[in-house]
């Protein structure tokens, strides 16, 4: 017996040095993967209310991750949003505002620090697959800022000569001479030009097999890769696999293929050995695009939606999955912003951060779980144009007047055509309590003069520091886009 | 060695045995808990987006169970809710509707089957501790109603002659007259009057310990315990050990408490060996009564709260957690109600149902994780006095012509006292779609006529079983509230 004894507890204590090996053992150089996704809504997953499809993909990795409820894009369009997210600044602190239409003539000046150029520095592969709307001239494509492999579309998937429904635009249609071509590039050339719904349907399967291919061949290496889908940017298109799939048409469908990809993402981590030791992000750019009716998502009850500072046009999904640091099955409520992954990953990393001012914060405790932190207590909602049209500060937001692009009462068609664009009227000084009124709709000034005395002096900390072209104030740290030789 | 190998697989064969008789094994009678919150809104958990305090234990409940998004009350006030979450039935089926004051001469009637007495033919002992508020004359008191022990109030805890601030009100104030005590009972006896703002901080703790208690007693019968705490209904108070513990007064001290109880109970659970057979449910009654300020809770932006058919009287907090048998760290949207309890229960514990006609259909599929499932395809939003006020089918809610109570721009008070009750308004037809709208801001019928048509047959069919006050159409399958002696 005694015999036995001895055997069971040396099987125990191998047992134990084996699960010791398995358990999750993050390193100070986890691979960085940052999923994100275009017009996308906060509403648009199950985790976050979606009821017509299922998103199981990242249902289960908000189960084993933490859900950000109070995540923002920097600004409620494209570039401006993907110029934030990759350099942790506010848009118009480095010149990209709006969304860069094809032969701009500019892009994001090499000046900036990028994500990949920071992760490079400390020995990152670093990988892009999908849109990049940061400048189409060469001198301003991915590879350019620090990424090694690229294949996507330089811009937007709607930037090309062909009608809603699909078909070619005639002679006469400006959008023949404004998108010529809608290139997929592979580096810093023109793979081949996209010119039916029907290719556009396969980006997302494009997308992600090349992601997961670069996950295969950098398995051994620290690796970044940024996967900025095309979808569910409109005009939207499901691969024959999932046509028809969800209850709520070719919207529904093209969301339940982007949550495959996340499937076949995770799946790569795993079969690839290095599950435990990467963490992903998921977000979107913007809120959904409203005037596309039933071909946009949903803000899951916020107000308004892409192109507008409101909480439906900023406020994103975010789910962050990181094995042995992000507690499982979590939800984190603390302001944070995609200005504020650059310096994270800094700081998970231990990189330098850049020299130049940039905006965004380390959220890392937030990722490691403590939900008492509050790294970012400050946010401003600048518009294109520079225009400083609200500030927050916790969960009060002071929205200043400014000319209002508000969606309200809007009936959006249901065609997947524009609707008619709502009428410009002024959005008078409003104070929302964001923690019982994320719907932005009950003005409580009146009840807390206070509270609008201290969003007032942050709104002119801000203008002292950026600027802001509504009230006049030219910005004192801002910088400028790169320009093209013949812009210069 | 081949020894080792043979005394290793038999080591190995044990420990799978070993550890199957540890996993989850839920039986046909699992130990069924209730936590059921007054007044409670939407948006009061960390879960459900609350940042100015934690809830650490429901939060970690969620993530070891399924959160529901659109778990509705049955209706947004007191004793009607908990009617219908006690009897499977809408609460104007069973002629409980309002809140019962004290001496109201009425209650549930004996004729009505509650969970306690279902549970109870199926050998569950069965316990319930808070609040009661089904009439409080003996003959409708718990211990008549199905249960084995009791200890509470059988009202609510603002049924007394107590001011706001916690004084005592005049000799000719109408509470001395309508509220002559507030007793805390034992089974049917008064075991003393609660008379101070510092009693009212002991509830919690009383109920908690006596939760605890009970099912150490029972932790090999399978028990059925109804916990309904008399916070955070005002007056609001928290014991000593919660006071100023959160940042958001004595609203956030008293949910953090009431946080603290659930984990006590789940303590409990492990604590006696019974944590994997024990489903547990936490809901909340109503939506947050808004007239106080911030002496309530918020709707996490749904629109208005307690006492209106609006999704903030109605949508409720619910967290549903079932070792091995609901997913854990999961997230169920589709519509379910407090009335599909009863039978919920019943179909676990293979309980026949009441041979009356009931409300409730068993959402078991949903508790199992089965997103896809729609146990309950329609819901019925009456409010007192039988007014039929909206009807909803999946996400579209038709709001019916009826007498408004919005709270819309009211400003609430901060002080803890009752703001200005919002004057009468009509509310006019309006059609919602909660998926896209949860904050039923949008009209959308102009849009939608043929989902107008669809909802207002549901509304009729209503009408026909359950009457409505406002049509003054009479109901065909309603059955009356119990009376006593003397109202006969």
């Amino acid at each position: 017996m005694k015999r036995v004894v001895s055997f069971s507890i040396g099987f125990l204590f191998v047992l134990s040095l084996l699960a010791i090996q398995l358990a999750p053992k993050p390193t100070a150089k986890p691979n960085i993967i940052v999923i994100f996704m275009d017009d996308m809504g906060y509403g648009d997953l199950g985790v976050y209310g979606a009821t017509e499809y299922q998103t199981p993909n990242l249902d289960r990795m908000a189960s084993e991750g933490i859900r950000f409820t109070n995540f923002m894009a920097a600004q409620a369009v494209c570039s401006a949003s993907r110029a934030a997210l990759l350099t942790g600044c506010y848009p118009n602190r480095i010149g990209i505002t709006g969304a860069l239409f094809p032969n701009a003539g500019k892009g994001l000046n090499q000046q900036e620090t990028t994500i990949a150029e920071l992760l490079k520095g400390q020995g990152y592969a670093t990988g892009m697959f999908g849109k990049w709307h940061l400048g189409d001239t060469k001198e301003f494509l991915p590879l350019q800022h620090g990424f090694d492999e690229y294949v996507g579309l330089p811009y937007s998937n709607d930037m090309w000569a062909v009608d809603y429904d699909g078909k070619p635009v005639g002679e006469n249609d400006w959008r023949k001479k404004a998108f010529p071509l809608l290139p997929l590039l592979s580096g810093n050339d023109t793979l081949r030009a996209i010119t039916t719904l029907d290719e556009q349907a396969e980006l997302t399967g494009i997308y992600t097999e090349k992601a997961v291919n670069f996950i295969k061949k950098h398995k051994k290496d620290p690796f970044f890769l940024y996967l900025p889908h095309s979808m569910p940017h409109v005009p939207i298109a499901a691969s024959p696999r999932f046509k028809g799939k969800s209850k709520q048409g070719t919207y529904g469908d093209v969301v339940m293929e982007l949550d495959w990809s996340v499937g076949e993402i995770l799946k790569a981590l795993k079969e690839n050995g290095i599950d435990d030791n990467t963490l992903v992000v998921f977000t979107s750019d913007n809120g959904p695009w409203l005037n596309y009716g039933n071909h946009a998502g949903s803000t899951g009850g916020l107000r308004e939606g892409k192109g507008v500072s409101t909480e439906g046009g900023q406020r994103e999904p975010c789910i962050v999955r990181w094995p042995g640091v992000a507690p499982a099955g979590t939800i984190c409520n603390q302001l944070a912003s995609n200005i504020d992954l650059l310096p994270t990953f800094a700081a998970i990393t231990n990189a330098k951060l850049p020299d130049h001012k940039i905006d965004g914060v380390s959220i890392l405790p937030l990722f490691k779980g403590d939900n008492q932190a509050t790294p970012r207590k400050i946010f401003y909602y600048y518009y294109r144009r520079n225009n400083l049209e609200a500030v927050r500060r916790g969960d009060w937001k002071l929205v200043l007047p400014h000319e209002g692009r508000s969606y309200e009462g809007q009936q959006p068609g249901n065609d997947g055509y524009p609707g008619k664009a709502p009428e410009n009227t002024p959005y008078p000084m409003a104070l929302y309590d964001l923690r019982r009124d994320p719907g932005e709709r009950y003005d409580v000034q009146a009840t807390y003069p206070t509270i609008v005395e201290v969003l007032q002096k942050i709104a002119e900390e801000a203008r002292q520091d950026l600027g802001d072209d509504i009230t006049k104030r030219p910005g004192h740290n801002v910088r400028e886009a790169g320009l093209t030789a013949k812009n210069k």
